[in-house]
């Protein structure tokens, strides 16, 4: 299936010129790009791969000079990474969803399913459950009883759906993400070690013996609308009230949201980050891969935390944050930086010593 | 579903006053707590929220001036989260599974199902498989050839149960675990670079190309009673014995257990923690998010282990371990003050140092 | 099933004495073997557990007096690990998957299954896939459009395989794993906080709602031959070209492959890996357990690096890696031991430069 070099600067409200009506079929790399590609050069380093390859058309920096470099026609995208969600938004097929119901499903007859929704096969959807319309739901998904899922939704292969779910509009849930297990929440008869522990930072009375006594999750869990839950991620149920992920959300995949967790709007939480139970991370904050997040913490607006960190304490809005424990990013390159030399600093360190001390006996 | 207040004190072995006949239907916070709910309001900080909100009954802390509060009825929990977890197992309706064994699966005919089991749609059992009194299969899960699951069981939808793995009465298998994959493990045929590392902490001989040959998992996996396996966690199957969980532990969500890994009774492994193979964690151990435990190590009895610890040796039992290596909690502690004052502490030194050197030329 | 110690012996290429006709049907540890087993005895240290046991043979370390524990054959293996792998593959009765295409099934008339491939119950197959021959599909896969599944491949319960994603000869596939969801890329209209943090290492110039823009995966997934994915472990498709990992390349249970990311071949990572979008890989990396490795960086050949260790920049060939950020081997533990004596330092340093105020004081 292919679009004209017009369509596509149309679409992504970029300029074009040369040959307008020709016709790109699919985007590729400069040097492996053949004659029905689209080029994506949008930086000068590209030039020398757009000369290897075998393109017509190429998106490129802007004033970039297209026919010297051989190309019959141009899309010029001010901002690069922009332009690409547009074209790949373009040429991206989505996944093949046969529309209508598949038969081998079990489907509760108290199920309402809008116009447009498309069920896959061994798709499971429970008593109450409401569809919204133009959802697509893949095949091997289990929706259980009382969920409900926006419109235009997509759920992917084998996603789990628990019950009481909420799901807002245009929401992707990836393969095999798990919404709204139970929380991981049990308490011990008598006051437990670990709570003594919290209470007074590494000391406790005596060990005793101490069985789990489960905390059951009567809430469920609310996702806003355009929100992405990446493959195999996890977001436990709340105990009383829901746990929430704002709506424009993404999360990546394998990461972790415990019970009561309140995610804000626009947040990005990338692989593998963890989020203990009942903590609140505020809107636009950007987690990177591997972070944790302590238990019952707050997490302002507009934090950052690079790769790995762990943020034990409350973090204020704005803050930029690195290491374990976390604290601002650059007093964290400056510890690191300090770290590296640590050996050396305690080999001057005990000099310092024996000759203040050498001194001392001399004097 | 409603429950007199009488009903529900007696069921937690509490106290309470007021109308006992009263019937609330479900749990709720204080400030959104409707006529029909019991409000949980366990701490005097919540009495604001419980003046907003509407409820007629609440559970109270001891001593709570209820009739002051216009509510009509109290009950009163000398110890809050516990009372939460008598009170959440009364609310919760608990997943719906049909009773019986549902047309859409794939049972093979040696396979036993106790009394009172339920299986759900799109379930695979194989050959030899035996199933417990009442326990209930949801849907899409699938159970190896010879595995053994316990009475009163819940395996939770697309959970995998690998062959001859055996589990005991009242397990919880959350949503998209793994039971009984292989074991990661591999050998060259010639001594790896790694396994020189190992023996020289750092240095290798050359680096020669390698390939890695499949050593298979010969064993399977042994989990006790009354154990739960959170979301997509992964616990692999032991190369000659069993991988194995002991009764009452549980382990939180994305959870990594390695083969041959043997975890004892009552331990809380909470979300993306990592045990690497052959490691063996005693009774009561804790390991907070993101933990992780080298190979062929010994976590003794009553551990505790703060979130993000790594724990590369042995571990005494009753020790409460922090930070990266691990060490004792207040160990940790003092070195992270120290690491925040690393950057000053150099310039101190670098100063030292120059007016130590001063000093011996100006003698 | 049984086997001649003739037989292993010569399958092993190992030595054995004895009687060579004996037959055993699996291997154990030496003191819980029964007759009827193989004791594994590499080691003299398992010389006890031998004579606790009741092994009639054993593989046994070079030189042992197998007559003098009683035995009635035994096989010498030079290098235990080894001989491992060879015995436990012919003792590994492998998963049990029905020959044949099971009728609950939803395959595409255009698919193509070559001779020999054989699917499980509740397996979807979608347009134009292709399956090698022998390869084994097992319960509650889905294989999307235009995936390619190599010769003699295992594909485990619940695998999610993703459109265009082409899997290679003999790569096992563990349950659960998603090869092929879309990469977590997204772009704000306007310059986003991150971008700028990343520039200025820590500083924005002010903080801004946005808002995410997602760009699509037009890229897949190549898999290599003799390739294993774990359990849970996600592979995202790349941007443009094909995310990809190499031949003979093993992942663990839980690991994370970002999108665009390139690892090399005959690679090791275990479980909890992390490996951001972009980055590259060379050939014979081994990562341990939770290990990470930003964006966009490149790890050369050869490289190891300890458990939990974070990657944050280039790694030069062969280098040996430890810490967060990761530095040499050597170094690192040079840092923590530095660490730990850190408060005692601090304290020192306070000590000096009071004697040496005093000092210049006094002089």
């Amino acid at each position: 299936m292919g679009h004209t070099i017009r369509d596509i600067a149309t679409a992504l409200g970029a300029e074009a010129e040369g040959n307008l009506d020709l016709i790109v079929t699919h985007a590729a790399e400069p040097a492996g790009a053949g004659p029905d590609a689209l080029a994506l050069a949008m930086d000068p380093r590209y030039a020398e791969g757009l000369a290897r390859g075998a393109a017509r058309a190429a998106m490129l920096w802007q004033g970039a000079d297209w026919r010297a470099m051989g190309l019959q026609a141009a899309i010029f995208a001010p901002r690069g990474r922009l332009a690409m969600a547009g074209l790949s938004r373009i040429f991206d097929p989505g996944p093949e969803i046969a529309p209508g119901i598949h038969p081998l499903t079990v489907i509760d007859p108290t199920a309402e399913l809008a116009e447009g929704a498309a069920v896959g096969p061994f798709v499971t959807i429970g008593r109450g459950v409401r569809i919204g319309p133009r959802a697509r739901i893949a095949s091997h998904v289990s929706i259980a009883e009382g969920a409900v899922i926006g419109a235009d939704a997509l759920i992917l292969q084998g996603a789990r759906i628990g019950a009481r779910v909420r799901i807002g509009d245009r929401v992707i849930c990836h393969p095999g993400a798990v919404i709204g297990a139970d929380g991981f929440s049990f308490v011990t008869p008598e006051k437990s070690g670990v709570e003594e522990i919290r209470e007074t930072l590494g000391e406790r009375a005596e060990i005793r013996a101490q069985s789990w006594v489960r905390i059951h999750s009567l809430g469920s869990v609310s996702i806003g609308d355009d929100v992405e839950i990446g493959a195999n991620s996890t977001i436990d149920r709340g105990t009383i009230r829901d746990t929430s992920v704002g709506s424009g959300s993404k999360l990546d995949n394998l990461v972790h949201v415990g019970h009561n967790v309140q995610v804000g709007r626009d947040c990005l939480l990338c692989g593998q980050v963890g989020i203990a139970g009942s903590s609140r991370i505020g809107d636009r904050v950007v987690l990177g891969g591997q972070v944790g997040v302590s238990d019952n913490i707050f997490v302002g607006d507009d934090v950052v935390a690079g790769g790995a960190t762990k943020i034990r304490t409350n973090a204020p809005a704005g803050r930029v944050l690195l290491g374990d424990p976390a604290v601002k990013m650059e007093t964290q390159i400056e510890i690191q930086k300090a770290m590296r030399r640590l050996p050396r600093m305690a080999a001057t360190v005990a000099e310092l010593q024996k000759a203040v001390s050498n001194k001392g006996q001399s004097d």
